[in-house]
């Protein structure tokens, strides 16, 4: 019924290139990392995607992620997965951000977050190259986006967790299909068995950035901002960065974009968003170092930000210092203020991630680094719900006179 | 920047009318039940409404909930409140559902239910109308929405739901700025004690259908649904009833736009599906009956639609009657299997009211009442993850061996 996941489209990609080298790599074959050991990004012929996708085509389809297949992999319509990937709204907080703010809410994606982008997609590609087993290390909610999507096309997955992960994500990932262990250690010492087992054979590694496609997805983000904001872009954006997936496939959006001659030459300026606790990126970024080394002893409330080892951590940091921008860090007390004041004065409960963003905004204009007069977007990149939050324990006894003054 | 949250509309509202005995009330005044003690309904200069909006305009706004705004009751731009009221989409669910089963996805709205809808519309009219202290009786998804949208606003809110109500309910009501109380009783013991207030002129009641905006807001799941399936509508309709209000709301929708001469006569079978452990309007409807009588010692997991009286029993009962439809009722076991499979061989997790109407589908299919051919939509009102899931403990330590085989 909806178009966009029926009708056959015509595809641009022309090959896959290493991050770090440019070496180039065959289209439509399975790729994990480059020989380099760095990820690798997918190229497209940007000329023939402007002649073949004028913007009123691309005005008149329903506005969800399968509306940009001209500028994603996959080549058969039938290999297309689709859990409902809509548009993520933009929400003001004039109270607790200000007058100029936006939260792009990406809770509103299936399994309730942004990696629904990134795995929608990377689990389309695996149907169509045939994988037929994955496996994946993850904070909560790219398990369970994973799940979601390879249950639905029959992909058999494992998926291995740090033994505090929330709860709700946990069974999530476990009620739609996929077998999970909780391993006592961090997204990184998941990683590891993760890709033991893929060097013997056992499953396809899907770790962020490991495989070409999840970056494509994530990709939409930006493709969607700069449709929303009419084909300018925000002044800054702040991206809550743990792999940073995010913030490099917008930084892919916005070239591609530009070499089709549907934006200019301008960028917001990316603040990529890390937590006290865990802030490999900021440190490398302080340092003028061009990789990150690992975050030691890692901790935050923010778990999907507590990444102590990005393998794209020379694309983020490339990126935020192309755009003008800055790595950043806030402390878990400013995270969850942050979180209480949106919630209790703007209605909108961000997950922790979220109010990272906004709490490194707030900074941000306090010590004049961005100007309240600036249009900015923060991304909330999961929904509120999936965390733990304060009890409210009052209980009334119907069967009791009620003392109406107390209520 | 979103046009249909800033630009001044043309609006069309001529009055209110008892949906009892068509008795008229002015609209622009603050108005509860009528005096017949039944909901207010809100009338409109159609011809007007046609008149003044072409579909082309239509189609080109964003495709939310507030580009229905020629069809709504708010006056004024400036009291149009957002949170972002995405239009839902249309999950395809081939192996727990069926080929031609399609799930409106309403856990993707603000607060993670359809609840937002209607307290949207509710919220921004009683800003509209002066009004600065709600009380509400609510299963757990009404007064989220209510306190994210009240507090929004700057209206005091105060919220009594069971005491068994989903922990994550009573808490990001609580955050979302409201004061929440857990009543040990049912619903319906809650709006007791709102009414009780509300007759002593401490709040304005919000109780569902008892203040006239809710079903307004509601009323937007029928223009949507009309507007995914290009102006025609499915064969049939499951909606899980507890106050009726979403069915009572597409039901008028539909009335509206057939006025407006954008569909034909046809109408979906509107099928109000209930839980064995609480059918009121299912003994009504078999009974013949036109209002239902209380349903005692309620019970059911899916505590949406646990309501035991509803005060729009006889609008659902003919709007079912009228249809064609039926009401049904499934048990527990069978809810909690449909959400298991959805979710196991979908990949979609529906909430157990969801649940519901999928287990209410497939029993219709069984006996004939549903030809598998035919086009369904199943509302799955709020997002599956705020309900308990089931335990899934398996943990691995990484110090020791792995026996990958066993994983
Ligand atoms: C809610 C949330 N925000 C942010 C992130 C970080 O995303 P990225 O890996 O793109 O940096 C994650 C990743 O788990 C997340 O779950
Ligand atoms: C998830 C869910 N489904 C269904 C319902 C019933 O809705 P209605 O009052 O429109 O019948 C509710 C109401 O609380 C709900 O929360």
């Amino acid at each position: 019924m909806n178009q966009n996941l029926t009708a056959e489209r015509p595809t641009f990609v022309t090959h896959l290139e290493c991050s770090l080298t440019g070496q180039c790599y065959d289209a439509d074959t399975l790729h994990g990392l480059s020989e380099a050991g760095r990820p690798l990004l997918v190229r497209y012929d940007l000329d023939a995607v402007a002649a073949n996708l004028p913007r009123p085509m691309l005005d008149a389809r329903p506005t969800d992620l399968w509306r940009w297949r001209e500028l994603l992999p996959v080549r058969r319509t039938a290999n297309v997965v689709s859990l409902g990937e809509i548009e993520t709204p933009l929400v003001a907080i004039p109270v607790s951000g200000g007058a100029n703010v936006l939260v792009k809410d990406e809770g509103r994606l299936p399994t309730g977050s942004f990696k629904a982008r990134g795995l929608v997609m990377a689990v389309a590609m695996a149907k169509e190259l045939g994988v037929t087993r994955i496996a994946m290390p993850t904070n909560g909610n790219a398990g369970a986006a994973l799940a979601a999507y390879a249950t639905r096309v029959g992909i058999e997955t494992i998926v291995f967790c740090p033994e505090d992960t929330p709860e709700v994500n946990v069974r999530e990932i476990a009620l739609q299909g996929a077998r999970v262990w909780r391993v006592n250690g961090l997204i990184d010492d998941c990683g590891a068995i993760v890709g033991k087992g893929a060097a013997e054979g056992r499953w396809f590694d899907f770790s962020t950035l490991k495989e070409p496609y999840r970056i494509e997805g994530k990709k939409t983000m930006g493709l969607e901002l700069a449709a929303q904001f009419g084909w300018k872009l925000p002044d800054a954006i702040f991206y809550p960065t743990g792999g940073g997936t995010g913030l490099i496939g917008m930084w892919k959006a916005f070239d591609e974009l530009e070499a089709m001659g549907w934006i200019g030459a301008e960028r917001p300026r990316m603040y990529a968003v890390q937590a006290s606790g865990c802030a490999p990126i900021v440190k490398a970024f302080e340092a003028g170092q061009e990789h990150a080394e690992r975050w030691e002893d890692a901790h935050t409330v923010a778990a999907g930000i507590r990444v102590p080892k990005a393998v794209g951590d020379f694309l983020i940091l490339r990126a935020v210092r192309a755009s003008g921008g800055k790595a950043v860090a806030v402390g878990d007390p400013a995270i969850l203020q942050a979180v209480d004041d949106a919630a209790r004065h703007d209605g909108l409960l961000l997950c922790p991630e979220g109010g990272a963003t906004l709490a490194a905004y707030r900074e941000a204009v306090k010590i004049g680094e961005v100007d309240p007069g600036e249009t900015v977007v923060l991304f909330n990149c999961a929904t509120g719900l999936k965390y733990p939050m304060p009890a409210a324990p009052r209980t009334l006894d119907r069967h009791q006179p009620i003392d109406f003054d107390a209520l």
